[in-house]
């Protein structure tokens, strides 16, 4: 197992640059976006309809282009965070984290024992098709994978700082559409209980040596999140940028579609 | 089955808006792109590696948003036109249509009798699956598909006039790629070889009644095309607007990750 | 977001006409159904094979032609209910809800705030792919789309009162297979055990100004329905047609087999 | 390789019972059919989207249930043929055959040496996985599979006894569709022409010790044809019979909806 | 519903033989496997990526070939058993069974009434696709499926009497992987507390007239457990003997490749 | 483009290790083996079920481990070659090469002008995505991709001097089964009208500077090859390596089955 890039960019204090592709589950896209060049994908299974089989597809591209592969899974139990590591994935991002017990509980299903009690198999991509030693494995697959759980509801505010402090979760990610809507001030995300929300993160995570991040729409937007201690950035969406290039398309129809 | 809108609009001396889908082939894509509002999608089978089961989708998702569907063949035999336009396109573009001998080929694979020969079988969606009347199903289908020819090598050129007169043909669709490989002068396409040719096409397709067109990329070039008489204008690939979405979302991180 | 069509017919005291799609879960066969003409289609990811992928293809066509989509859920957590209105349901059936707290559970995870906490994401269909606008989008899907809770249990039938007056169901939908399991007279539907299930279902939702259905078959059976107030009736699933279909074929070779 | 079923009946001068899939290509369905029992079904590549990768599921629940599985190919060259036959087929029917030398071609492509040149490989399932005696199988794979040609144009007619005469075809078929279209009176399926051209056909099979067939809509068309000595019969297609399933459907909510 | 070959067997008190197919999960594949002749194949879904469609060809081709079919479940709720034996599962094997409260849980998931609650749908092959008598059915269907649990846990260990004792569950299931983690001795599958939990599951079940099992490598290891009174025997997976097949390929290789 | 491994070898005259998948066409598959370590994967779409969507993922894999990605093509007309090298093969082997004529077409088919008339499109991954040069991207192209034809046919072995003199074509390789069907001696591999024509494909081959080889069973088959002075040797098929593992495990489970 290779060290994670995300991982040791992070512990240089260096911005991570991550991409979502979902929308258009493909891994010819995951290879060109990799050809690019980014830190890390980010595959969102919570939100999009593609499944295990185009994930494995996607995680090849990565591997083939020497990004890391990162999953917003589905929440539900032991196998929702096994399987998707076993299909490739090397960061896992877990929605809607609440509480300090809910944490506690991802590290044991995502880190194979001591950490935690993850199901063993290795006939998976992350042990190298039943070619790596058994106990090393465990050992790789517990030191170079990374957890991300969202913070995007009020009670996680609320006890930020005992979320922060489990040993085990490397990445804070403010989700601020849900954030604000549990907040009731949906879409003001520069609403003063959101910029505190923010600010209650970057504290926490500091104080616990711990990182963390959240999407980003211009570079001014993005600068401002580095300042504020941000490190995890994901900024460009496949259906994002699509729609946009089309968008433009079509303005450049419509002038000449006045003619003749 | 409903009027063809290239044909409808191209009988009005209107400019035709056509975009490419092809690199991803989802009928969401193809669903969004109809939301935003083109005329007509360009479904490429000559060099993507989608089946006739996307292709079924993308058609779906051209008909719940009004938009036609040109399928661009593999050459072969009469199935390569017939299967495209029973999973539902509304117009077929030919690559390296060469002689009249071809095109008038081409019109015997895509029309029913008395036009052609082509197969019948009415449980396809262009016969509203077994729900249409048979003799008024080939009036139709005959009446509102377009059929398109690619010219794109030298011998069509030097027979563009005979090959215009074809009757059933509608669209001549000039391809600079294989045209200046063609005339060895790639990749320039504004080799007067190549504008020589655009011009004969131009006159050869007004000469008898028909239409032309070719790609553009700015604006320019799109007012430029129209100004020559040029009707049938494609800009714009989903896997060309998604490069340089990602490409510019790159310069971006390239400036954050020099912080901190 | 366009009003729905369940919805706005049941307003209006009207029948509403609902066919099953799932054992061929196939776009072109909903775009067959859709051209026929039915209010809404019934897709079973409870008791059927296919995925979202597949669902989002059969949405499409419900789109393409006019029809609801109401999905049968697998039961789990938030994202169960959130993942197909995503994909493009407009409709929702819980299977075997036996409580009020149950009920008012998958409201809160059905819809956006203030009624539930629903989680934010508009990359979807039902979001228009990112071009609707967030506060509308938020309130159009929790305004047309509705929800269906089976009343499939004895001990949802003693508390069906309290259930039917939860805030937000709309419609309540007796599974005459399990409930006559449930109360141990299976498979006999016109038990008197089972006629009164349905007669107090009939009550609670009237008295709650909510709608209620039930599977038919015969004509006779959907009047009878119909005249104790069901107004939510589904008759005619895919597997089912084509299964008497292929049976009287098979009567008809009988005979010709006789011979010579 | 166990013995053809159609061809173990046509020798004993038994009728054959042929049904269609194709528009719904289930593996779950073709299962269905043969619990039902017919003798063959006919998957049909000409005029369906389906691909091979389908077909393999499909003969797959053809061997399951003791059906033989007869493809209607993509006309093409030798792989049109070969494939197939490799991905479990027992019978082909070749489309639009109009000479003695396109079925003199049609049986080297079929049949291994010394009839033909069909390609050797042995993965496939008719050989058993690898597992088979090359020499058997070679012998068995000519043996044991069927061959129809479909006599669908004027100048098929016009030399069928040639056509009829040609060593390895054992089945011919007519397309009333295209035959009529071919004779310029379609859709009069008993115009005296085409009564005419059956008449040939049967004429033509009798003489050379073939088999004739035909598709048939009602009890009485079944019986007429089989007098007139067709043993091979289709009748019943998964869309045809669907449709009219959902068709009756729709009737017997018109009843419903005319209330309350 | 035929008599489930591994009960046959198991009552008999013979070996049963079962393979593991599921990284490359093609029907043809376990069609290959079910000529070679085997009793059982094993379906994992817990750490596999397949999914309901794939499994759906997968049982066929059990079906086709006299194989049962085992599907090890992502643990879940009620769906998690129900969906796999109506996609064709004649056995389940559920993961980390940890009590006799899990254990009846179980039982109550994967029986109808009276031993259970499963839900009722007759529409899938299990029901021989609404073929079947529906009381004939649910009898037949408790009857002739099995279920498997499997020991991997030290508190499964501590309480293995009572989990044993459990009506209904047929089969125990000892996971050396994950009950060696469990012990902190990992992977010492030779352990004496490894050795001492083997004794244990072998006694209860022996005790309370159940079978058990567990994977075995050599035949030396399985002749060991037979003698132990095993006698439901894992051995054999695809993704390990191609790996096998490939590796000595590659050793081949390596003598030629040293000259010329 | 990266250099191509098999010519490099072949250049320096060493041994090329080639083995086969397309039996189980799965990328994970290909990745498994290109971690064990192969010069080249031979994927057959001549006799194999799989299409340009599991090709376009197979060859990711080839990419990701290093390896080249040969595919036997169907044939057909320039597409047949095309559109493999966009999906991102980089060998192409054509099987039946009867005649030199045959020769050239395929190079005029697979190469850019001035060698070829291979039509341009540059959004392949072969073309780096549109990111790539366009001269440098066809004198690439051109330069980095292997072709094979197949000798299997008594007529080639008779003008095989002037086959083997065909400018672009690098590779010849016998196919046994063929060959031997076609001399009538099927199947003995070993009869002299065999290898007398393996002697002249060496000797012609060797003559014009080109490379010869065909399939191997046993290490000593492939040093006698190696010795009469073939370099490009395939041995080793996932489908006969699965099977031969099963095999082997039958054989095993016999012996427990004897017991108890």
């Amino acid at each position: 197992m290779k060290k994670n890039l995300v991982l040791k960019k992070l512990k240089k204090d260096e911005v991570v640059s991550v991409v979502s592709i979902g929308a258009f589950p493909y891994a010819s896209l995951v290879e060109m976006v990799g050809k690019i060049g980014f830190d890390c994908v980010w595959f969102d299974m919570e939100h999009r309809a593609f499944g295990l089989s185009e994930l494995s597809q996607m995680t090849l591209a990565c591997r083939a282009t020497g990004m890391e592969a990162m999953v917003r899974i589905v929440k539900g139990n032991y196998t929702s965070l096994m399987k998707p590591l076993e299909t490739g994935a090397t960061g896992l991002m877990i929605p809607h984290c609440k509480s300090p017990e809910e944490a506690k509980e991802i590290v044991s299903w995502a880190k194979f024992p001591p950490q935690g009690r993850r199901g063993f198999d290795d006939a998976g991509v992350d042990a190298d098709y039943l070619m790596s030693d058994s106990l090393e494995y465990i050992k790789q697959a517990n030191q170079e994978t990374f957890l991300v759980v969202q913070i995007e509801d009020k009670e996680a505010i609320e006890s930020i700082e005992e979320i922060a402090s489990v040993e085990g979760i490397d990445i804070f990610f403010i989700g601020p559409g849900d954030l604000s809507l549990s907040y009731g001030v949906f879409p003001d995300f520069n609403h003063k209980k959101i910029k505190n929300a923010i600010r209650k993160v970057a504290e926490a995570t500091k104080k616990y040596g711990k990182w963390w991040g959240m999407p980003f729409g211009t570079e001014e937007q993005g600068h401002s999140l580095v300042e504020k201690g941000a490190r995890f950035l994901t900024g460009g969406a496949d259906i994002d940028l699509i729609l946009k290039g089309f968008q433009a398309r079509r303005k450049i129809f419509d002038q000449l579609q006045r003619y003749p």
